[in-house]
């Protein structure tokens, strides 16, 4: 069937975000350290991981989740050592991260001028709801997209819903985004297609290895999306 | 014209919720007073809401951003003197707020019973993306809904992007909710119709003063509404 519909991840497929959580892991490490604890950075983000899984059923996912975790893992692995300045300079942290310019990846805006007009264009992303449209307001994209949809989880029971609200045919749909287990199988599962096209970094929960289906194709950067959607 | 679409605002119109950030307040003011800071829990209130109303633009509303602001205003009134053990129990005090379980406000159900099939029905609410989904499925409530929109912020612009999404014409729809300026003046402001059903406990950023236009019911309780809605 035709594609009607082109749905676009945000982070990491439209605009950088790994990065600024890898950073803040790297500051969070030499902060924690001097408190005792692991005594490796790996293990630091290993204990910091499982805080996160640990909350996710209550916090979902966003920075502000990020850095409630931040601040159980140094009070965790201080033994309560860590002093209020630097649960402060956490908070600060988090807020950085909130505050961050968005990064657009190269060519994303080219490449949304190349699809324009041709088919309907939305943004499917999770996250913080505030910031999540923080990010997209700033990243000057919004007014390239037909519709918006900021959501808790992606999952396949999500894309349903979403694609009912918008009165979508799931044939008709494509998802674009570097997360296989939020972007690629889920859309699947729904009776879409997806385009996987990796981030050089991808947060563990969000790896997964690349999916062998006819309604998959794999792209090394979002800017050969133009030729690969002319050739379906 | 007819009403076509009766939206329900959700934190004290549907479900209790000021309730629980009242409990937390106290807690906090009890726990917060051998570490210094202000002499009165007036004070220590009025320190915490400038900490929010500081922090909104960048964490906007919800549990995880109050809990973050409890902490930094925790750490500033103590000047830096709260132990790590405290900040804990506060984070703690945020995961029981997100898991506190979903007391409806009386007599929602049979209420919304009443105005089934006679209106498409829907939620408009605010806060944390994802605390707001959970509360909507434990509320059992969600299947009486045609739509639900979680948002960021609601005013003028967001009412607008709601109604064009869902395809509601602001004529035919009406919208039921305890704030004042969040679920009343921007509804009029696009044209649509509102019924305020003001909430005994109301959070300082939600209050107004009654408003007074042609477009405007007031209700004492949400049992009222279906006696209402027979007379326009």
């Amino acid at each position: 069937m035709m594609i009607e519909v082109l749905a676009f991840d945000g982070d990491d497929t439209l605009w950088h975000n790994e990065r600024v959580f890898s950073l803040t892991h790297d500051w969070f490490r030499a902060m924690v350290a001097p408190y005792g604890g692991p005594s490796t950075g790996d293990e630091l983000d290993e204990r910091l991981y499982a805080t996160e899984m640990g909350n996710l059923a209550l916090f979902g996912y966003g920075v502000k989740a990020f850095t409630l975790s931040m601040i159980e893992t140094a009070i965790e692995v201080s033994a309560g050592r860590i002093p209020a300045v630097e649960i402060q300079r956490i908070i600060d942290a988090g807020k950085e991260m909130l505050a961050h310019p968005v990064d657009l990846l190269e060519g994303v805006e080219s490449t949304l001028d190349a699809l324009a007009g041709r088919y309907r264009m939305m943004v499917i992303t999770k996250g913080d709801l505030f910031d999540q449209e923080s990010k997209l307001a700033r990243s000057g994209l919004a007014e390239r997209f037909w519709r918006v949809a900021i959501v808790a989880e992606k999952d396949p029971s999500t894309y349903r819903r979403v694609l009912d609200a918008h009165g979508i045919d799931p044939a008709g749909f494509v998802m674009v985004g570097n997360s296989v287990p939020s972007d690629i199988l889920p859309v699947l599962e729904v009776g879409g297609r997806a385009v996987h096209v990796p981030h050089e970094l991808t947060w563990a929960h969000e790896a997964g290895d690349a999916v062998d289906s006819p309604r998959v194709w794999n792209l090394e950067h979002l800017t050969d999306l133009p030729a690969l959607l002319e050739r379906l």
